[in-house]
């Protein structure tokens, strides 16, 4: 699929799938994506784990409490490794955000749907949760989850303010070029 | 461009541009995909000014040290929204991040080149000097400089750990499916 096609064409999707397994080489393929993600001083501080197996997926949607990731046929669940890698920065968020935005082109391009978990995981020990389902050791951190599946309900890219709006040339808030 | 062929050629650019003017119809096409890029709540807390006044990209050049940037014809300055959005969370690193990777992977499209400039904004007040002369509010954080332009020298994505390295099937660091 063209960039721009799938970059209109992504969107959040939290609703059922049709539950039809994903290809292993499929996943792997959307995972190379993010592999392929930039991130700070090259640290490649974000790390996959693809969930295919019915029962933790079902454990995952029962500690979110999305009842509809019940039917996601595969999750990608993100991780990280924090460490400061400039100076007293750390870049990880910027590296996962970038690595996972990578992978819901992949996913939409491929004629699968997703959704970027994020916030959920950080409330009510959620992560730890699902980090002790898999195994996820102590040096790194459950940022995101993502379901992949195909969609069954018809759903699109929410509205966006105006390029007016947000961008400007040489100045904030300047009259429009 | 093909998604995932975008993904593999999308490269960080640390040397000089040839100095072609881009139409400002490409560059609004480029900031419009990270306009379209997902954001936490859909509070779309990431802004942008596209820069194309010789004398302000000379000034940023300066204080960055980045010598090459004089050669750039444009560059995208990505403003954040700092607010909390869900909680007591904020999201405008993820938010602006994969604004970024949309922006580099639309760059890449057009036969342009990029670099993702952020931690050093961050030292010696080089983000504050620069919104100065881009007149921005104290409201608004000036986190990411992209330069665009096309590439006088044929440079390549910095190597990726393997697949088998990152990433694992239902369990982290498991053997290999």
């Amino acid at each position: 699929m063209d960039l721009f096609e799938a970059i209109e064409k992504r969107h959040s999707y939290r609703a059922e799938f049709t539950g039809e397994k994903i290809p292993d080489s499929t996943l792997k393929k959307i995972v190379q994506a993010g592999i392929q993600a930039p991130s700070g001083k090259n640290s490649q501080s974000t790390e996959f784990i693809i969930i295919d197996k019915k029962n933790i997926i079902s454990q995952i949607a029962e500690i979110t409490g999305y009842k509809y990731l019940h039917s996601s046929p595969a999750m990608i669940a993100v991780l990280s490794n924090c460490q400061d890698t400039y100076f007293d920065m750390t870049f990880y968020k910027e590296d996962y955000a970038a690595a996972v935005e990578n992978i819901l082109l992949a996913v939409t391009a491929l004629g699968y749907a997703s959704l970027w978990i994020d916030g959920v995981l950080r409330r009510e020990n959620r992560a730890e949760k699902i980090s002790d389902l898999l195994n996820i050791p102590e040096t790194r951190k459950l940022t995101v989850l993502l379901p992949v599946g195909i969609p069954v309900e018809n759903r699109s890219q929410c509205n966006k303010n105006a390029f007016s709006e947000r961008a400007w040339f040489n100045s904030y808030n300047d009259i429009e070029k």
